[in-house]
C-alpha cells in the first residue's frame, strides 16, 4: 500500500479502492460531482478487491456439499475456507465455531435463540437496536447510558452482581457504538462480565471495519459483524465464538444441510438428527458468494495493514472534527467526550436546521451521502439529543422548533478519499452561513428537492 | 431469443447464457473438458443477464432506507422496485406481501413462526427437509407418500377433514420434486385445503425455475422459492403471499427496520412498535443485491418466455429419459410413475454400483456434476429405494451390497446446452458397460479418484 505523508507529518495510507469511487451524480443547482459515500456506518461500498475475487469466482460457482461436480467440491472448499478466513481475521480460539448468517441482526438474534435456561441478558440502553431487542424472550436488563467508560464497566459489575437467581447470563456490547464512533471498553466489560459468571457477546459491525478484533485478547465469548459495514455487501454476516451454546440449541433454521439423518418414526412422526457443527445453524443452501466476499474483505483489510487503516482514518476524523468545531451552531453527539477513542462515525444536529433537511441539501447541492434519523438506536439518540424527540416527518424549511427532533449522521472508512471529507466540511459550513440554495419537500417521507 | 427445431419438429429455444459455460475441468484420465453442471436442483449458475445486471449496479450500492444520498435513494428504489417484480412475476394479489428471506428454507421458517395459535400443519413425508421439518413447534400430521397426484389429494382431504380441533391448518407442498422432478397437483391440493378451511404454502424452489407459477391461478397463499436455484444465486429468497398472518405475527428477528419506534419504559423496560409491511420481517440492512438479482431473474425468464423455456427444458429431459430407459442397470426413481409431468430433476441408482462412486467417475472422468445422496429428502428417498438404506459412508469400488443406499440425481435446467445431457447419457452408458477408468477412495466425507 502505498504510503502519503500528511501536513502533520503523519504518515497516512491511500484510501483502498473501492467500487462507485468514479461515480457521478446530478446536483440540483447544475452540473454533476463524484459521489461523496458518507454513510459507511450504514452500508459501506465493496472494495474493489471484494469484487474482483467475486468477479473472478462467480463461473465456478457450484452447489455446495454432496455435489459430486469439480465446481461443487471447489464451492465447498471456497465456502469452508471463507470460514477458516473469518475465524483467522478474528483470532478465534480452538474449538470456536464461525456461523455465516444473513447480518450482524441475524448473529444476534440466533444467539438469542441459544441462550441457555433461564439466562438473563445484560444490555446498555445505547446499543443499535440489532443488539437492543432481540433478546425480548429472556430476562432483560437494560442499563441505563454511562457517561464514561469507567461508569459502563461499573454499572455492568454492579448489575452482574446483584442478579437475581444467579445463574447464566449474556452481556451484549457494542464495540464501535454506531451513533457516536466512540469505543466501548469491550475488554473491561468482558473481564466483569466473566468475573461475575457472565458471558459475553461483542457487536463488532461497527469496529471490525475499523479495528483489528481479536477474540482471544478481548477474550469475548461471540463476536458477531455484517459483510455490508465490512467492504462486502453479498448478503452475509458471521457469528464467531464459543462452541457449547450453540451445540446444545435448537438449530436455528430447520431444513436441509443442518439435518444428519431424518426418519419417520412408528408412531407417524419424524426424528432428526441434527449436526453439531457450524452447519446446525446454517440450514438451506449457504451464501457462498456472500461468504466468500466477507473471507476476501478480512483478507484485504488485513493485508493492507490496520495500522495505516487506523492512522488514516484518524486523521479523517480530525479533519471532520475539527471542520465541524468551527461552526457554533453544530452540536456533535457525544457519550464518552472530546477525547474519547473513536471510530469514523460521527452525529450532529444543526441549530435552526431539521436535519432531514440539512442531510437532503448535501445530497442535493455537494452530492454528498449522509444519513438523517435516529439511526436505529433510538433511545441512545434521544438521550444525546435531550427531551423527548420524535422521528421528524416533514421535512419542511429550516425550522429552530424542530431542530433536534432527529441528528445527521456522517461516517466513512478504509474507501474514503479527503477530498469527500473536506467537501463535507466546506459544505456544512456553506449552508449554515448561506442557506440552502434550493427548496425541499417531504416526498414518501424523504426530503427531496422541490422541483415543482 | 433464437429458435432452433429438433429432429422432432418441435421448436425449442436455444439455451440462456450462463456463467460458467466455457469453464474447464481437468479430467481424471487427462486433458480437460468443458464443465457440465447438472445440478441444477442444488444450485443453478447465474444468468448472464443476472449477472450483468448486478456488476452494472454494484458501483451504485448504497445504504438503503433512511439513506439521503443519491445512490441510497436509488438503492432504496432498485430494492423496492425488486419487491414489485417479484409480486409480477409470481402474479401476486392485491394485498400480497413479498418478502426477501435468504432462501426457501429461511422462508418456510419464517412462515412457521407466523402460524396462528393451535395451527395443525399438514405435510407429506416426500417433501425436502425445507418443507418438512420447519413446523415442529406446531401439531404436525405427517402424510404417507402417494402414488398417485389423485391419492395426494384425497389423502389431504381426508387428513383436514378429520382433523380434532377443527381450527386454523397449513398445508405445505412442493411444486415439483427435488428428487423426482415430477410436478404435484398444486391447484387442487389448493382447493382442497381452502375447502377444509385451511391454508396452502406452496415450495416453489424447484418449480418457479422451471415453470411459470401464479400465486392467483393456482390460488395458494403463499409461496416460497429460492435465487440461487433461479440463477440468482446472491444469498436472497422469497416469501409471497397473504399479509394477514405476516402481519400479525411476531418479527422474525427483531432489530432495526423492522422497528418504528422503540422507547424505554418508565419501568427501565423498551417498548417497541414494529412495522406491520414486509419490513416487518426483514431486520437488519437488506440484500438489496441479492434482491434485485433475484428480479433480474424474474424478468429474464419471463422474456424469454416460459412457453420456450418448458419446451426446451422437455426436449432435455426427453433425451435423459430416453437414454436411461436403454441401460437396464438402471432404475430412475419415481412416485407418479413414467407419464407424470416433471421438471429437469431425475433421480436414479445403478444395479452394481454405489452412487457416490457412479457420481464420482462422472465428474472424474467426464466432467460431469451431477449430486449423489439422499437429497435432503431422506424419507423421500427411503421409501423410493425401498428398505432401509443409509446414507453411503464409503464409495469404494463398485458393490452390488450396497448399491441403493443412496441416489444419484441429473439436473438442469434454462442454461443447459444439449451436449451436456448428451454427455451425461453417454457417460452413463459406458460406465456401466466398461466400468470406470479409475480407482476412487473416500477422503473427508467425499468419494475421490485415488491419486496415490
Amino acid at each position: 500500500m502505498s504510503v502519503i505523508t500528511v501536513a502533520a507529518g503523519q504518515s497516512v495510507c491511500s484510501p483502498l479502492p473501492v467500487l462507485g469511487r468514479d461515480v457521478t451524480v446530478p446536483l440540483v443547482t447544475g452540473g454533476e460531482v463524484t459521489y461523496a459515500a458518507l454513510d459507511y456506518a450504514a452500508s459501506a461500498p465493496a472494495l474493489q478487491r471484494v469484487w474482483d475475487d467475486v468477479a473472478a469466482y462467480a463461473p465456478y460457482y457450484g452447489s455446495v456439499h454432496r455435489g459430486a461436480g469439480y465446481l461443487s467440491q471447489l464451492s465447498t472448499d471456497l465456502f469452508e475456507n471463507s470460514r477458516a478466513a473469518v475465524a483467522e481475521f478474528l483470532d478465534c480460539r480452538e474449538g470456536d465455531q464461525v456461523v455465516f448468517t444473513r447480518s450482524t441482526t441475524d448473529s444476534l438474534n440466533l444467539l438469542a435463540t441459544a441462550l441457555p435456561a433461564g439466562c438473563q441478558v445484560f444490555v446498555f440502553e445505547t446499543e443499535h437496536h440489532a443488539s437492543l431487542l432481540p433478546w425480548q424472550d429472556a430476562r432483560v436488563t437494560y442499563l441505563d447510558a454511562p457517561r464514561t467508560p469507567g461508569q459502563a464497566v461499573e454499572a455492568l459489575e454492579r448489575a452482574l452482581a446483584d442478579r437475581d437467581p444467579y445463574g447464566p447470563a449474556l452481556v451484549c456490547v457494542t464495540g464501535a457504538s454506531n451513533v457516536t464512533g466512540e469505543l466501548w471498553p469491550v475488554r473491561e466489560l468482558a473481564a466483569a462480565a466473566h468475573a461475575h459468571g457472565a458471558r459475553i457477546v461483542l457487536d463488532a459491525a461497527q469496529l471490525a471495519p475499523h479495528h483489528p478484533v481479536s477474540v482471544r485478547d478481548l477474550d469475548v465469548d461471540w463476536v458477531a459483524f455484517s459483510g455490508h459495514k465490512l467492504y462486502a455487501p453479498f448478503g452475509s454476516g458471521v457469528l464467531a465464538g464459543r462452541a457449547d451454546w450453540l451445540r446444545d440449541a435448537a438449530p436455528y433454521l430447520a431444513g436441509g444441510g443442518a439435518s444428519r439423518k431424518v426418519a419417520r418414526r412408528a408412531d407417524g412422526g419424524v426424528d432428526v438428527e441434527w449436526h453439531t457443527t457450524a452447519a446446525r445453524h446454517e440450514a438451506g443452501s449457504p451464501n457462498v458468494i456472500g461468504a466468500y466476499a466477507i473471507a476476501s474483505a478480512c483478507k484485504a483489510l488485513t493485508e493492507a495493514g490496520f495500522d495505516g487503516l487506523v492512522a488514516r482514518e484518524r486523521h479523517l476524523i480530525g479533519t471532520v472534527r475539527a471542520g465541524l468545531a468551527e461552526v457554533p451552531e453544530v452540536r456533535v453527539l457525544s457519550l464518552f467526550g472530546d477525547e474519547a477513542p473513536r471510530v469514523g462515525v460521527i452525529s450532529f444536529v444543526v441549530r435552526g436546521w431539521n436535519s432531514s433537511h440539512f442531510a437532503a441539501a448535501l445530497s442535493a447541492e455537494y452530492g454528498i451521502g449522509v444519513r438523517d434519523g435516529l439511526f436505529c438506536a433510538h433511545p441512545l439518540v434521544r438521550t444525546l439529543l435531550g427531551g423527548d424527540p420524535q422521528d421528524a416527518g416533514e421535512c419542511g424549511a429550516p425550522d429552530g422548533g424542530t431542530t433536534s427532533l432527529n441528528a445527521i449522521r456522517v461516517s466513512f472508512g478504509a474507501g474514503t478519499p479527503d477530498e469527500h471529507v473536506d467537501r463535507f466540511v466546506r459544505a456544512v459550513k456553506e449552508l449554515v452561513r448561506d442557506g440552502a440554495r434550493w427548496n425541499y419537500r417531504t416526498e414518501d417521507g424523504r426530503c427531496v428537492p422541490d422541483r415543482g
